[in-house]
């Protein structure tokens, strides 16, 4: 299909997996437990879907280089720098104007780089029906059913079927929801009227500018100027103006007419080192290693190491990460609190370790 | 003085130590917590008392080279060569040969390696009075008032008081004590009469020789005539013979007239990590760090990382230790284990991590 476009956004991020993450080498850089890294993991997955050379991807100056290099098949002009972080609709726009101006009819879906989508089959057949379901909705969400109550995602709230396709689903999308506490999680999942937001979803790009021309007004105005004469002082000029929004909250729940299509694409946002762990095969003691290991009376840990011998003796539920200059040792129930240890690097000024 | 020698035993070991010792490291070539290998701390501390080409190391083959390098000051040839190792009494006795050889009216003061002394100004007080009391008795012991019931060390029981000199008492000696239960060890520390095997004693060389030659005769005959000849293949052949014992067992504990002295010279053989946790610095909440660290919320922990930053959250009572190749990371109660990672990994044929 010679109008669709994907938009893989790949700003940076990921410090809650620190130290493997680092301020120079965010997660979609990283393999973690894959083969590749998880941006060339998702442009793998995604080819069959769309040519190289209509992806875009959006991300930062500073990873451009190194995106380039771990991409070869995508076109370098593909890669599109943004001078400073201003979140998902700043990121979005200018993927759409791109293609607008490259192609009026043209759709594109947004997939974030690092996440992770184990079931490709149903993944490729979602993809075909949400591009098709696009020709005549204005959004089309992809949600994910919970299979536990995570308070690590956002949630959409469902309304009535509207369409079906090889046991995929289509809803009218009813509400957008932060991510819950437990007792609200347990309550979605119960509900069966909840779906995790995956950040994955499917535009027409006129349809877009519109929606932020409409919602969006300044950032609208600032990103096309700069765009129209293609100077990158007047771009760095405009994303000093222009507010920090995530597509969600400035547009998406803002418009009519969204469609969520519910399909366990075997989707992951891996937020942290208990969520690696969850992901990741576990032995006969529920341990989840990576690298050689010798453990005596060890219990339910992950063990990264992948360079060296760990050997353990006693553990329960702990988190070891070894890196070449750092190494981390945490119960696995705190691995929220590695963005503290990074609080507390800042304070001490060590930017060496971020 | 000129009689008065120190023989220093190096035959390795260290295993509880793993991943800082090693098979081709053993303990007394590491620093640990020091500034110097351990074998450098005790010949600097010695030297006080004796002069260098005094000083006599007797070690295995494998680590003569590094021991030679670690100290400039020993003359060569005061490095004495085990082909295997066949405990103290043999390792002793090749010294005492060469001492009798060169003085007949040689004193020598045997120490470990790879054992702590911290209080030197009362160290050498004690080496003082212990040489004086050798004169007249036939071995001289240094034990050490215990200040713990400690089940890792033996233990010396001790009869009427002798001497005295600057506060510093000589006793008879009753008998050895093999090391004991935690129970035995508390009857010890509460009887006051019992003191810490510390391994260090003091003999006339020829006197020595005579004990050899009464209790273990086999050993005598077998390295007087290998070391007559001056034959390395005759001496490998003679280890090859001589029964695998200790020298508190095959001789101290069979003779009579062992006079004790009891000195409080802050004396540690470092046994295990615990060992070590107990003699390093605490911080508030009671971690002993070697190297950068940030840690939330993480008690009584040792953290040995000179190379790296180690981050920790919510740790209580680990021990973390990170080398080149390997990093262990157990429980502080399980220090004991380390041995049975060893016979894990002997088990696999893992030769390289040993």
């Amino acid at each position: 299909m010679t109008d669709v476009y994907a938009v893989i956004i790949a700003g940076g991020g990921g410090t809650r997996l620190w130290p493997a993450t680092r301020e120079h080498l965010p997660k979609q850089l990283q393999p973690l437990i894959f083969e590749q890294p998880l941006i060339a993991e998702t442009v793998g997955r995604l080819n069959a879907t769309y040519d190289f050379d209509r992806m875009l991807i959006v991300t930062a100056q500073k990873y451009a280089k190194s995106i380039e290099q771990m991409l070869p098949s995508i076109p370098p002009e593909n890669i599109i720098c943004e001078p400073v972080g201003r979140n998902t609709a700043a990121a979005i726009a200018l993927a759409a104007f791109r293609i607008c101006e490259e192609n009026e009819q043209g759709i594109f879906s947004v997939f974030p780089a690092d996440h992770v989508v184990q079931n490709t089959d149903v993944f490729n057949r979602t993809l075909a029906f949400a591009h098709e379901l696009a020709r005549h909705h204005r959004v089309v969400d992809i949600g994910i059913p919970p299979s536990h109550p995570e308070t690590g995602y956002g949630y959409i709230e469902i309304g009535e079927e509207i369409e079906r396709r090889n046991n995929i689903c289509a809803y009218r999308m009813r509400a957008f929801v932060e991510k819950p506490d437990v007792e609200s999680a347990r309550g979605y999942l119960e509900a069966g009227r909840y779906v995790w937001n995956s950040g994955m979803f499917v535009w027409r790009a006129s349809e877009f500018l519109l929606a932020l021309a409409e919602h969006l007004p300044e950032t609208h105005t600032a990103l096309q100027g700069a765009l129209r004469h293609k100077d990158w002082d007047q771009l760095v000029e405009a994303y000093h103006r222009i507010p920090d929004v995530s597509v969600d909250y400035g547009i998406m729940e803002k418009v009519s007419d969204v469609v969520v299509i519910s399909a366990d694409v075997g989707w992951r946002d891996i937020g942290d080192w208990a969520a690696l762990y969850d992901l990741m095969e576990h032995d006969e003691q529920n341990n989840a290693v990576d690298g050689p290991n010798v453990s005596l009376d060890t219990e339910g840990c992950l063990l990264m190491a992948p360079r060296k011998l760990v050997a353990t003796i006693g553990l329960r539920n702990l988190v070891v990460v070894d890196t070449e200059d750092v190494l981390l040792v945490m119960t696995r129930d705190r691995a929220q609190d590695v963005k503290k240890i990074l609080e507390l690097l800042k304070e001490r000024g060590d930017s060496e370790h971020l």
